[in-house]
């Protein structure tokens, strides 16, 4: 039952409790968990905010079974999605980065790709209205809270997002196998820039990497060279923070 | 049922075929199940190579259903653990590269780690046979096979491995987030070196810390910290690899 309205897990829930961004209508423990740390910070916080909590029994999970939600959920207001407009208007844009998801499937990357950006601090996530994972509970859970961090960008057209961002000085940048340059020789500082990056199978699609200022690859040591579409990511976000703190210095 | 001699999923099996370093007993394909590219390559490979496979029944998977199988399962012999005396005599190392991994309970984050290490051209990942989970079903499946194309190497004790590692002119790197240098900074060329990586909530252990010739961290940009073991892995790793090629030029 993936039901946007719904997060579980104790770090999940502990975040959107920090965070304090989101409604949270009502929180649900176990009467059989073990009370921890977590779980006492989830008590203290919702008793701050007037939120309701109740013990009750295991058998109202059931019907959550198939999450791994430690004995603990929130029923909770929908992620507010960010207009792209919205984004671009939020504030004086200087050496930001967003990424660009064009047709991850998966719940699990999609949430892991949210961490690695949050960790990283990328200004926003791009993802298409339709063939692309939207915000689930598994993503909340993956993303372990991480989701109330960053804007969420949804968007109809993703080559109209990408020709909106270059008409706003935005560089972006394509990843793609079969590239010629590797994707640390790319400078990224001084520059807005967005990573667009593929789906899991079929990769970036052939308007959007016509579209791009660059296309780079992260260079593979093994004929087995699937590398996971998070991790591909990581590599990547990381190489431009990189650049970004040598520089400061 | 994790069961350390069956694998399932397209991807799993088909790289275990193309490997062949593995005994593979029999392949079970549904009945029920579309045959695309990968099925067919299955079953032109298995007649290849003498194997035994089966069109069944769906009901056959019932057992898998909590797995992804994608109505495909083989019957494989369990990987190969490879001790460390084993792996440091197996051939002249120069340049050469390992991640040890100190705790990590996740199978999905072993099933990621493993995937990237092979994609950038790590020699070995190192486990100790104690507090961290080992080769399952699921490592397989999410390792999308690059399982078959590393060596696991097994070790008792990570303190004597890392000791061992010194004494053979390794270099340790451990990961800690209160480390004051950044993974950038280590220069990582014309050395053999071992990456640590901690368990996913309690870091890699005191002793190892202090055994190591460089702990870093990866630097974070926002209040919410908490980057995804595999991830992590990824940036540290791709990092050096990046190094070894720009050094290379």
């Amino acid at each position: 039952m993936e039901t946007p309205d719904i997060i579980y897990g104790k770090n999940s829930i502990l975040e959107a409790l920090v965070a304090n961004n989101r409604e949270i209508n009502k929180i649900l423990i176990s009467k059989n968990i073990h009370t921890d740390i977590k779980i006492n910070k989830i008590k203290e916080l919702a008793q701050q905010r007037g939120i309701v909590f109740q013990f009750v029994a295991k058998e109202k999970f059931q019907p959550y079974a198939e999450f791994n939600h430690q004995g603990v959920i929130a029923q909770i207001s929908p992620i507010k999605y960010m207009d792209l407009d919205e984004f671009l208007e939020s504030k004086n844009h200087f050496n930001s980065s967003l990424v660009i998801l064009d047709g991850v499937e998966d719940s699990h990357n999609l949430g892991a790709i949210i961490r690695t950006c949050v960790c990283a601090g990328v200004d926003g996530i791009i993802i298409p209205s339709r063939r692309n994972v939207q915000v689930n509970s598994t993503v909340e859970k993956i993303s372990a809270g991480a989701i109330n961090y960053i804007p969420i960008i949804k968007v109809n057209s993703l080559v109209n997002a990408v020709q909106k961002l270059k008409d706003n000085n935005w560089w972006i940048i394509a990843t793609d196998a079969s590239a010629k340059d590797n994707y640390y020789d790319v400078k990224y500082n001084d520059m807005n820039f967005a990573i667009i990056m593929g789906a899991e199978h079929a990769g970036v699609s052939k308007s959007l990497l016509k579209a791009s200022d660059f296309v780079v690859k992260i260079p593979m040591q093994n004929s087995f060279n699937s590398l996971n579409v998070s991790n591909a990511l990581s590599a990547i976000i990381f190489e431009t923070l990189r650049q970004k703190l040598i520089n400061k210095k």
